[in-house]
């Protein structure tokens, strides 16, 4: 943890805020955390098990007394938090999982972007909430940072340097990249599972067909239930490249839908034995197994 | 295992048929089981390991010796076995994962289907092979049985007993509701990860996308690491039943693609709910997590 670090302000005591926080307090006893949640209970409980050493009744107040903010809230109330933080001179940084927009919103309460960090741990649970706090969530994840051409390199430094204290692997990347990126690999899979799983409930309304399903679809459903309402926002607040990739999906099942029809059975073979080539690389390339 | 079950003849000792092999030797010492197989080594390791008795060097020589005949080879090579096995006067089932063909072809070399049980176990593994034998593979899994009108009850109250003896729970179905269900909780989940899948690989040449996906890729390619060559069989074999859950989804799909296009932000959070609501109700019923 850097010298000049000495206190964090978190707006939204969740899982991601939580686990911060949490991660934070078991590395470092010099680095102080306040945190705002228009949850009180989730303040207390934060408090309680000693993740954060005060809490506060206002994002003005938490502003007052933080040399970083970070922002762990869902993707569409940022814009409002950040209107409240309108005047502070220190480092905002966030956990969002679309970041253009949020580079929008900051510009038009800062007038300029050089102490705005967005940032993207790409990690999670299934569990939510302040209770689910885990100090080594973000162990080994990766953290993309997606800092504007304006943002100062010493305030990129040191949200990069707090991450990395807190056992993640940092990333820069262009914030087009990113949200078109996390289109095609993490909103696209989810807004197919929602997908999938609603038209097997539409399709079949006393659900038995669920009793049939097998290990191909636990793994497909098991993203469906994720939080609704987040993810809601996320596709809403990432529409622009999430429209793109379903459009190329849409038109690539297709294709492959006329090569089943066809009977072109060679070529279809082709198209799954290139699929399950890209997903040994990848298996190979993560922790993933 | 009943009495009257003395003599089994599996074709096809890959994962499949050898775990049904190692399941029976393992609950009785007097039903006595051959194999055939093209593969001559696997028939060496299920004699070294003990899990079948004998090996035979063609499908006839396996029809004389047999009260029972597992076919346990991938879903188009069904047919040509079949072929084989005219004149046979046992019991005939098998494992695959479509059944309406092998009605079809069973009646084109039998004439009449009095003897033919087809099933299909809903378990199965990553790992391939006689090596990954597994004699608790069906234990608690569902396996569907989709007898014809002219199946006699006691051929079906025989395969029936079998499948129940090694652990797993009996479902019958008629065969156009098994095709159209696993068509839909299947088969049409694995084509659409095959397809995001290759979807990526093609937009991202150097694959450098794949570093950046999370769980949610994770759950979801992990189906497309599936043999390519056994999926295209799946999908071609169940080409009608396929093709109309793929059309559904496509146009489903747009539906929801619209919402987001349109910013009807409730609806999509509508559909988003009762997805997660059919998942984990899903959740309930079965052993999924």
């Amino acid at each position: 943890m850097r010298s000049d670090l000495k206190q964090i302000g978190i707006i939204g005591l969740g899982l991601i805020g939580a686990s911060v926080a949490a991660a934070v307090k078991s590395r470092s006893s010099s680095v102080r955390i306040s945190a705002y949640d228009t949850d009180r209970q989730a303040l207390d409980h934060g408090l309680t098990v000693g993740i954060i050493d005060a809490s506060v009744d206002s994002i003005r107040a938490l502003a007052e007394n933080s040399d970083l903010i970070l922002l762990a809230v869902p993707v569409n109330a940022a814009h409002e938090c950040l209107s409240k933080l309108s005047g502070f001179k220190g480092i905002i940084t966030d956990v969002g999982s679309v970041k253009a927009p949020l580079l929008v919103s900051a510009g038009r309460v800062f007038g300029d972007l050089s102490q705005v960090v967005p940032g993207h741990p790409i990690a999670g649970s299934e569990k939510h909430g302040v209770e689910a706090a885990d100090p080594h969530l973000f162990s080994a994840h990766k953290v993309i940072l997606t800092p504007s051409l304006e943002t100062l390199p010493d305030a990129v430094a040191l949200v990069s340097d707090l991450w990395k204290s807190l056992g993640a692997i940092v990333v820069i990347m262009d914030v087009k990249d990113h949200d078109r990126i996390l289109a095609q690999t993490s909103h696209l899979p989810h807004l197919l599972a929602y997908t999938l799983v609603d038209l097997l409930a539409v399709e079949n309304e006393g659900l038995e067909v669920f009793q049939y399903a097998a290990g191909g679809f636990r793994d497909f459903s098991r993203i469906a239930a994720s939080d609704a309402r987040m993810w809601r926002d996320i596709f809403t607040t990432n529409k622009k490249e999430l429209l793109v990739a379903v459009k190329s999906f849409r038109s690539r099942l297709k294709a492959i839908e006329g090569l089943i029809e066809e009977d072109q059975f060679e070529e279809l073979e082709q198209v799954l034995l290139r699929a399950k080539a890209a997903r040994d690389y990848f298996s190979s390339i993560s922790d993933i197994k």
